[in-house]
């Protein structure tokens, strides 16, 4: 289908994009020196699981959510069809990879443990059955997040998960290497609220399928590889002279989308308009708060983390607030709002987020969608209509 | 649709299920008569939250689910088509009560406070909606439950809606209140299992489509009534002579039957099968395990409710064994899995029942269907083929 060949269509005007092109080889040999070494590799599917505890246990870690449909068909072996893509697409690699198959995705077998989280429905469930194949531990979290007793629970079940790491990999974390792995997963949160301010320009000096493809890269890479990868990139645009206007201004905002699905991006863009901001956890979600560094690092850890505005919690009204103040904040012409097909959440949250967005006369367009080819020529037609309304 | 008068076609056995067809029209009366009395009556929408602290701060409650179609299309001008019916019906009907619809089912005018929990992804979300319609208190829960700082949360979460329903009533919930409620619900569930051990006989004394009746009651009458309906029925019930063998005996596991479905079990024994069992919220997790009388009655309660195994919580062994024990105890020949259309929790938890009970080599037949008539032939060809191959 056309749509796939967006990328490559696309003018390669910012050369530094090449670092992350290179960039997977270097990562994968350097994850297999560490494992020859003994060190531990992490495979997580969640922004909730923080970095910083598995890197101060002396671990590396990787995100194993899946964007491809080649392993789909191994996951409805087990799981029932009408679930998210996503959870699909991820349980069928790892299903795939131990069973011997050549469809997964190449990193499950330099994976030691899977960390998962209760999040939604479909994930929580599917992570049930996930120990058949690989080792895996859930840390739960609570549902109703600001109420101190909901924050103590998660402070116990990230204080529990340290000392399930610490007997893996025979590290202890100590308060002085948690608060350096905090620092320097705020170094990377600084450096792309520096990348993602750029694009406020008019026109930005990127696209958002060029900005989807390098945040994909923030979840495999090293942090000081990803990091440097991303400064040449913003040292670059810095550079760039303005050019003329590129059509309606667009944030996407919704379900995450992993590495291999750029699907709807590339169809907004191929149809005239920009994707200036996305409100996701391959968006604005996996870097917008910043961990408290001068504060009991435990504490803040876990205030931090169970604030990302997730649509498993509830009342979700951070990021209801957060949606609206970064439609603003970048200036957008209109709202696309991505579900991965039968993710309740995100679906239902849809509802109070169109409802804000109305508030503030900014239009918005629904887009719910598995990770087929079918529907590409129905959404094309859709965004036309809707940047139509609203150019 | 033939199927929707299967109960008026069953031959009427048993006269004290009289009882329970007349008991509605005196407990709407006393609903009425307790409020005008100032009595606050509670809305609920799952069996996480205890009655017993309800009714020891002096309210009344009756369970919301809904069961039919008629508030779908209403349900569905907020919330997504694909999510489960019984959160569309439910929610319909709040908000066609509200708007000053007529299609709604006639509690929700006689309830001054929804009391919500966050159990599945679709209805967490649709609580967030409701406070636009009903006021609603939502309680939170841990997913993962078994560990003390799962019950310390839980235990925190029941104490803090506890001081929420005594602001609204003005009735303290006194420790001995509490008890004596406990005890009132423990002799529900005794005479529960009474009944139960009835069906144990073949052929059993009573349909499965006439126990689904009598169960669904349980969640609108008040317990003394209920309880003189269900003594009344054992009693009849163990002076019947057994008749001859019925068919296939049959457990039917999953999510629960709101008041208004009772499609697949009506399509089960109009093709000629008896359903002796049902492991769900409409069953025997309503009344399967009792609150400790002799422990502290608030860590007793917060114990058991979170025992109750709901495949919203993970992982869920306890259900897995539970069904394989029930299997066994009510000797059945077969397992129909039921799941609501799009319950991923009950829809994925699927695939470790089916292989629990496979290696116990009982068979199952597994059901997705939503709250309409148009598969209803489609159903019953796929349980004639079950039946006929379990016989």
């Amino acid at each position: 289908m056309w749509y796939t060949y967006v990328s490559e269509l696309m003018t390669p005007l910012l050369k530094s994009l090449d670092f992350f092109k290179d960039s997977y080889e270097i990562r994968v040999a350097q994850l297999k020196e560490e494992r020859a070494k003994g060190i531990r590799v992490i495979g997580t599917f969640c922004l909730y699981i923080p970095d910083e505890i598995i890197f101060a246990a002396g671990a590396d870690r990787i995100v194993l959510c899946g964007g491809g449909t080649e392993t789909i068909p191994v996951a409805e072996q087990s799981l029932p069809r009408n679930i998210c893509p996503l959870i699909k697409s991820s349980f069928g690699a790892v299903v795939d990879a131990c069973c011997g198959g050549n469809r997964a995705c190449p990193h499950i077998p330099l994976v030691d443990l899977v960390v998962a989280e209760a999040t939604c429905d479909g994930k929580k469930k599917m992570y049930e059955i996930l120990p058949e194949y690989i080792p895996t531990y859930v840390i739960d979290l609570p549902q109703k997040p600001g109420s101190p007793e909901a924050l103590e629970y998660f402070l116990s079940e990230l204080r529990k998960f340290a000392q399930f790491i610490e007997n893996l990999t025979g590290h202890e974390v100590t308060e002085t290497a948690l608060r350096q792995e905090i620092q320097s997963a705020n170094d990377t949160k600084r450096l792309l609220h520096r990348l993602f301010s750029l694009r406020k320009r008019d026109p930005p000096p990127i696209t958002g399928s060029e900005i989807l493809r390098v945040m994909q890269k923030q979840f495999f890479l090293a942090p000081a590889q990803f990091r440097e990868g991303v400064n040449r990139l913003c040292d670059e645009m810095e550079q760039i002279t303005p050019g003329t206007r590129t059509g309606p201004r667009i944030m996407i905002s919704g379900c995450p989308m992993a590495a291999g699905n750029t699907k709807v991006p590339d169809i907004i863009e191929q149809r005239g308009a920009t994707i200036v901001v996305e409100e996701s956890c391959t968006g604005t979600r996996s870097f917008w708060d910043l961990v408290d560094e001068n504060a009991d690092p435990w504490k803040a850890l876990a205030e931090r983390y169970l604030e990302i505005p997730c649509a498993c919690m509830t009342p979700n009204d951070q990021r209801i607030s957060r949606i609206v103040d970064l439609a603003k904040l970048y200036n957008v012409d209109g709202v696309v709002y991505y579900t991965l097909q039968f993710c309740h959440a995100y679906n239902i949250e849809r509802f109070r987020v169109q409802k804000a967005l109305k508030k503030e006369k900014i239009p918005m367009l629904a887009i719910e969608s598995d990770y087929g080819e079918s529907d590409a020529e129905q959404i094309g037609i859709r965004v036309d209509a809707f940047l139509e309304m609203i150019e």
